[in-house]
């Protein structure tokens, strides 16, 4: 269990705010972080791990043409995945407050020709929305811990504003 | 990387089969174990973590009759789910092939009076549709890594069959 997971899940509930978290490159492991404090239920909706890039579209509602254009790597992705989680996650007609969403390259290969490492973060909250762009170096494993460990620590400088 | 992640990619890929994942309890711990494998893309479209109970029906189609009648934690639930996923990471309106699923009980507490370590696993393939229900021992975190262990091995093993 992570510090910054445990941060993160404490502010949240205090605010009595939801989350929902959209991954691609970290394939889960963000919200498994999320989901190893105990006592998450009362914050954490779920999750969706659009690994596949016409999920992205499908299921988060990504939009079709942006992917296409730019590919799954890209801020614009990365924001509408962490906006579009926030509903998918939603219940009773009602979005999670907060969505959170990674998309990147882990490696070994890099399909889009960007090179391998390069990450994006979204992050929308009721009061702002902000996606910030990392270079990280490492094999694939660290790559994504790298990723998980950057998207709680920019929910929590997000939400401590 | 796990060797059983590593062994169900190979296997599903030689089939050439599509892969969904549905969480609870596992949080997405189970769909970042394949991540990590190196080509996941080429077999693992995406999955849901179906954290909140109301997620597992609005996203994953679970019966909601059956969720207010038995709780999350119920062998009929794993299977619906595990059904369930492969239709939301479908591609070009095709379904996954293969859906995979945890649900159970990680603790500390448990909300539905069901022995916490209760946790079932869903797996539907083309062929043939199976639960399989663990009473597993040890505290949160231990719980959780057991059932993404028993799932993987619970889909070789049927892949395998």
């Amino acid at each position: 269990m992570s510090e910054a997971a445990a941060s993160v899940l404490a502010v949240l509930g205090r605010r009595g705010w939801k989350l929902g978290v959209a991954e691609s490159l970290t394939g889960g492991a963000l919200c498994a972080d999320l989901v190893a404090v105990p006592g998450a239920s009362t914050v954490l909706l779920g999750g969706v791990v659009a690994y596949a890039t016409p999920v992205k579209a499908s299921v988060l509602g990504v939009d079709a043409d942006l992917l296409a254009a730019h590919g799954p790597v890209h801020p614009q992705v990365a924001l509408q995945m962490a906006d579009g989680v926030r509903r998918v996650v939603g219940v009773d007609g009602q979005p999670a407050d907060v969505g959170v969403s990674t998309t990147g390259i882990a490696g070994p290969d890099s399909p889009d020709g960007q090179p391998v490492g390069t990450v994006h973060i979204g992050i929308v909250t009721p009061e702002a929305s902000r996606t910030t762009a990392f270079r990280f170096t490492g094999e694939r494993g660290s790559i994504r811990a790298q990723t998980v460990a950057a998207a709680l620590d920019e929910l929590l400088a997000m939400l401590s504003e």
